[in-house]
């Protein structure tokens, strides 16, 4: 008979975030400081944008999973310390090079936008392991993850002439693939029960839906917050991509339901495909035609994969993907990377460029993928571990394992 | 007696969809791309304010309307689905000219931005009609309702010498009086019973309450987005109206109950009229204090209208109207018309101006209500068939009819 | 027995709004005009800054106190009826000496700016009497507090040469010391009982994270929308300062508590505690580290008085306060006073300046003190008089006080 309360982890989780946390303290002191040489006007048009993409990911991620009914907490709480430990230690391992050669690592907005975007990998990942996991193993899986992403993108800047990264892409690629492998490792079980909690419920679905409309509206300033140029384009391109990926999800949704009714699910997280899939195009997106016919195919995938691929690779692979950051962040991103692969041959004039593109891009997403999985694994086999007091499966999807509520009788 | 369940849309619903968005691909790829002459500065202090209506439009009045207790998840999830096809469709309405001359349509930023005003009608609209349609419905009444807002438009400018269009003024009028007339026509029944399920909840008021504060925040860039020059007019007079008129509804909602109490129907509806007054006056409004009394007096004839004449207009003339429209945007418009022709006419030089003025002015007020009108009659006429399958009575207000929910058992 | 329904307020509310109201029109006509000089740049600049301090103060701080199981629409209802009341009397009394000298005040969105921060002291201090009150008690308080504040603003300047007011400083240890002292007269009671609504609940406590984390996103914003250079400075200390503390926040609930779970009020209220502290010794702060040191010290000293103070205050001094003003705004708010006041002087070069210093700002924090304590002890004895019928204690912390809920039957 399982135990009938949560383990607790106040042993755990208090040391190791007060260790860390002084930790980076320690190591700030010694290392950042604060660019001092700013421009007034530059910063003035960068801050509501990055305010925006602070939105998204403080906002956006957090309440996007809040759907499940007794999780709520967990999701937006964990979700906004999970983002802060991710951001602070991107800060270091982006700066790396920098104190390599300079020993000081300064710090301005760009620098923050850059690790929120290397913390947003972490919390798509979080999306496939949500309910099944504790405190502790969502640390220690930032830890790796930015790890990984930073280390990924050295890799890549490395190897390949690649002159500026397509972050977009590699974030969504990375994370979906990244958190497939992690749950897939924690969770096999011979027989799958199903989890008892794992539920939705309209009241804390409109919290959900809250996040998603959140995500779906400053989606446009995700994707073009990096970009120094065509930043009017990658804004009018996300927005025409989310517009025809909401109507062709509901349109799919609809069709895949036998008594034609929308599933909440999919509309919270397939509307969302089409920025995703458009993010990672963007740099061969030229027409609004182009950016459409994008989002209608992330629609299409994503929807499909939502309906039909969750269960299968729930009972074939046992891999149970909470959030289907597959069909939301996986799918849709591959599609983007094809996109763009036809896009760019497209455009280019002759043959020797485009062979040499499409090289340099299908490398591209093999050592993304191969960083993704080998680190995903890494990360599984060391959270596996009992040290970490994963949380029973009774006690799975409840916030009452981490969060302490008053019962509701009157307080005296 | 009623069919169990309500009837289902699969075969109506998602071809439609289906058909209309890659008609949009198709159109779209033949006449629009986007505009690649782009001043930075202006686009980077531009953004921020497009973000801000994109709030209004997707977050606010979708969230609005999740005060019924059963119909959160329709309110917001087709309030940002009927916003999207519309936009998408007045995009191409607004570009007919520039189409016609020049063979292709350039769009940016702002394109969407009236685009998105011209969509804000048919959200206004939605409001009373709301719960008593199905998504079908609110598509059709979308294309018909955008196109006879752009129709309208291109009366006043034809007809009448209006320099630039009072946007504003056009989308509060015209949207509530297109959707009394469509709830008038559709609504129609010999004795009426009232909805079953047409009811709030404390709970899902609080998610209204959110909608209606994000709509309060942002209405002053709502007022001031289309505006060339005194900007920081608009912003004040719009705040300052805002804030009146928040003050007064209380107060007059105090008054009209016999308990007194606050009615949260009147604090989520009549707290906006100020903004819409004052939006539809601005051409005229000066100083603050005239904005502070457009602002009294829109809470006035909003409470008044709220608490006496909704329940008149259902007996009286069997128009249900079901986010009281009339008493939000249509009343308060009118009196914004108002206050700017008398304000107008106070600020002339010599009287042959003042008449001039006048007649232009109570003009283009009976066009807009003449096309509103008419277009709304038609749209009902073709909405009250049956082919579109309308929800039975007993379905109404119940997201159960369009959406999917897991039952709340456990999950195997 | 207690009479069974709370008193009507009727007769008190109504006629006090709409005389203040209408007041502040009349007022307003005579002496206040809107900037017509504007930079235009300056203006796009500044907007996307004052949208975000209009959702720290409106939604926010409103959404924060929606923690209350049966409280949320009061708690967001009146606080944005208090705070644009608060704001429309502060705009008077800040343009004081404008009109002494001048006889008109000319408004633009930097004098919006500061009233709306004289403002939030008033929110501030409304959390330590929430749900003990009534709207009367409210605005009385808002409008004596504004006085105070500005009083108390006029002291420093006239007393010390203090170039440019701290604001952030003050409003915090004004507004929670007010408020302390306001709570501690009104509710001082023999036996104390607690009150039977006083609870939280799950469904609602998601609506107050929400609160949390949007006045946690738009805090930097909070600090730094007064600062005329360094403002990526300020930006990046809050930020950091916030992420510490989150992080330490989470770790020292965890200790705090026997089965090693998170309490959600810590959460929603210290993680706030870094943004409070680096607020006010912003002046003072240089680099990275020192912000961080700030958030975790803030962190400790908030997440301990709220765990051991709260409830000493209740049983030792009979001050019940409600939403934990003390360990959020009051302590976090002397430790930044103190971290300014140490690293001040050590980047003093010599002992005279250091001395200097030293006295100013200890004199700053004296006047501070006991301006706010006299003014709220003059405001407790006031709002002690019966005339402004306060709720009984069973009626306390509930909606229907004061909201007007139809009953969730069937509707005919």
């Amino acid at each position: 008979m399982a135990p009938k309360y949560a383990p607790s982890l106040r042993s755990r989780l208090a040391p190791f975030l007060l260790f860390l946390q002084i930790g980076f303290v320690v190591v700030y002191y010694f290392y950042i400081e604060i660019e001092s040489n700013v421009n007034g006007i530059k910063f003035s048009n960068f801050y509501p944008v990055f305010q925006d993409l602070n939105v998204v990911v403080f906002l956006g991620f957090g309440f996007l999973s809040t759907f499940l009914v007794r999780y709520g907490f967990s999701g937006s709480g964990f979700n906004l310390l999970i983002a802060v430990i991710g951001t602070q230690w991107a800060l270091l391992l982006n700066g790396f090079e920098s104190w390599y050669y300079r020993g000081k690592i300064r710090i301005d907005l760009n620098s923050l936008v850059v690790a929120e975007m290397c913390t947003a990998s972490v919390l798509i990942s979080i999306g496939a392991v949500q309910g099944k996991t504790n405190p502790v193993h969502l640390i220690l899986m930032a830890l790796l993850e930015v790890f990984g992403f930073v280390l990924n993108e050295w890799l890549l800047q490395t190897l390949l002439p690649v002159r500026q990264l397509n972050f977009i892409m590699v974030l969504h690629i990375f994370g979906a693939f990244f958190g497939l492998v992690l749950t897939w490792i924690l969770c096999r079980t011979e027989s799958f029960q199903g989890f008892e909690k794992e539920k939705l419920d309209r009241k804390t679905g409109l919290f959900s839906m809250l996040g998603t409309v959140f995500l779906w509206m400053f989606w446009p300033s995700f994707n073009s917050i990096l970009m120094e140029e065509r930043r009017l384009s990658a804004v009018c391109s996300t927005y025409l991509a989310l517009a025809v990926c909401a109507v062709a999800s509901v349109a799919l949704s609809v069709l895949s339901s036998p008594k034609g009714k929308v599933n909440p699910a999919h509309f919270q997280s397939c509307i969302l495909a089409g920025g995703v899939a458009v993010g990672v195009s963007m740099p061969a997106i030229r027409y609004p035609w182009e950016a459409m016919t994008t989002g209608l195919a992330a629609a299409a995938v994503s929807t499909v994969g939502f309906q039909y691929l969750k269960n299968h690779m729930l009972f074939a692979f046992e891999c149970h993907d909470t959030c289907s950051v597959l069909s939301t962040h996986g799918l849709p991103g591959l599609l983007g990377w094809l996109i763009q692969l036809v896009l760019q041959i497209q455009q280019c004039d002759d043959h020797t460029m485009a062979i040499r593109f499409a090289v340099f891009h299908i490398d591209a997403l093999l050592i993304t993928l191969a960083t993704s999985l080998t680190m995903g694994f890494l990360t599984g086999v060391l959270l596996k571990w009992d040290i970490w007091r994963p949380p029973q499966d009774k006690k799975c999807f409840d916030d009452q394992a981490f969060w302490k509520f008053e019962h509701l009788a009157v307080r005296k």
